[in-house]
């Protein structure tokens, strides 16, 4: 393990990150909330038990259609708190800046951050600024940790999915990922793809008044659909079976996806959330999600059962199956 | 403000970064948490308060005569938690790798975070990976972000120095910027200089154990000492005076300041705590600071005074007095 150097999917999201983040940072910096391996650790402080996530954000280019780094950064750690349950409350910011970014860029960014704190009604409480010389970095890096507080008697992470639950998904594949990827590599079609990034805690709040009983939430970013429910029936030791058919994808996402040879169930998202529901519940959360702004095209893309456990295979529309595996390699970098 | 470009002395800690904060970031983030300036933000979470902080660390070269980027990581963000009184408990980590990073360097940097953070006891909870292609960041950058409780009844900060109270410092000034420095210019001294790089929390106890009425606790890093000096003298609506004569340098870091022609009151610490004391407390809080190994050259450099307030003023050896200004452009970038 510790020979070779640093690779780019080891970045990717994929099974050479989870490779890295369990032999390396996991193994070294031992301890039990790391391990659990879920979008926040759950803390004791005070009595009660906190959220506490974090995540760096290198996105190529800063400004994408949808969003930027800026915007993305609140969205991006505002959902891995919601993804536990937690209210969001606080975040902190920490930016690396290249020496020569123009203030007017810096301003723009900053000022979507604002938007979007003010937008999740989370607070970013403290703050951190670097410069490093021209070319040592990329324009701008910025760092987003956040804490919330998880209600009693909420339990919720990717252990807990059960056979029988159902897979629900607030909306469509791949967005955030072609948006990136369609504007850095200048492809124009004849609608901007846009990015979904989007906070989600108001809608997990929602799905959460209609049904305590959420097993499972996690958002789908680097890796894609594919790699995370991988991660889910790895982590809960069950399978996952996905409908072909039922999966949304907008058509210009799709068209993009083809052009460039990629499985949208690979391509980032960010502003969308896979949840493992009782099937008793199902419906309730569904109804829930489709009454919310960012829930309009919520459906059931599969379901969980105890066989083939921790795999996801995906029926296809001609009746067979079709292994679905963790993102291996690097389908592009800098995506978030 | 929003023309121009960033220019490096904007994250020199001087006075340049501290205008870019207040102009962007404190006013487009505007909320009271992040106006009080300190080195961490306390919020309300689950009924009792909570020390919040983040900084990421970029410094060059990434291993240094008495540390490296990992441990640097861990016990600049425990400090800033432990300038408020409060007690580190949990750190994030997030990395940015440079696509061809030795695997070796990245582990020897992640074991020295996991000493350090067993050295402070506090645990990393939560981290996050990003790898950008070759040539896009320089090795590695780490940002942490920190959560400590605050003991009810502890309100120390920037804000609280008063007029009569000592300065006490628990130890020598410069060591961490000279070994940076010196060992990223190839310069060598009879000794080589080792920054000071240490978790300090379990000295601030010891402090706070000798007397709870500290007023102000604060790291002199970027910047140095006398930049943070006149943060506090600005915070507080005070004046400062420092005794020459009284200031503990090390010879040799004294020689290599005078050779690269440096004020060792600008250089960067990462070990050291200022404190202003009430006079009649002084004694007892100097006391705990020398029968610790981390404040056995612990001295008074100064005191509080009520006049020239929001500056800092040095009654030099001969008995004038020189104005210390905060850090005015940048002595060298990357030092953190």
């Amino acid at each position: 393990m510790n020979s070779g150097t640093i690779q780019l999917d080891q970045g990717s999201g994929g099974r050479a990150t989870h490779e890295l983040v369990q032999d390396l940072f996991v193994n070294l910096l031992e301890n039990e909330y790391l391990r659990e391996m879920n979008d926040s650790a759950l803390v004791e402080v005070q009595g009660g038990q906190i959220a506490v996530t974090t995540d760096s954000y290198v996105v190529d280019p800063i400004f994408f259609p949808g969003g930027n780094i800026g915007s993305l950064a609140v969205h991006g750690t505002v959902n891995d708190l919601a993804m536990c349950g937690a209210k969001p409350l606080y975040l902190t910011a920490g930016f690396i800046l290249e020496e020569g970014l123009p203030l007017e860029l810096l301003g723009q960014i900053v000022a979507s951050m604002a938007e979007a704190a003010r937008e999740a009604k989370v607070l970013i409480v403290a703050g951190d600024t670097k410069v490093v010389p021209r070319g040592k970095a990329d324009k701008i890096f910025i760092n987003t940790a956040g804490i919330g507080i998880v209600p009693p008697g909420v339990r919720i992470g990717g252990h807990y999915a059960q056979p029988g639950d159902a897979v629900l998904i607030n909306g469509t594949i791949g967005d955030h990922g072609m948006a990136v990827l369609c504007k850095r590599e200048g492809l124009t079609f004849e609608n901007e793809i846009q990015s979904d990034s989007a906070s989600l805690n108001d809608l997990v709040a929602k799905m959460l008044d209609a049904s305590p009983h959420i097993h499972v939430l996690r958002d789908p970013t680097r890796g894609g659909v594919a790699t995370t429910l991988n991660e889910i029936a790895q982590q809960s030791g069950v399978g996952i079976r996905l409908f072909d058919e039922s999966l949304p994808i907008r058509e210009d996402v799709a068209g993009a996806c083809e052009l460039l040879g990629l499985d949208p169930l690979y391509v980032a998202n960010e502003g969308k959330v896979l949840a493992c529901v009782p099937a008793d519940s199902a419906a309730l959360v569904l109804e829930a999600m489709q009454s919310h702004p960012l829930g309009k095209r919520a459906c059931q893309i599969g379901g969980v059962v105890a066989t083939d456990t921790g795999r996801v295979f995906l029926r296809t529309r001609i009746g067979g199956h079709r292994l679905v595996d963790m993102l291996r390699g690097e389908q592009f970098p800098r995506i978030c």
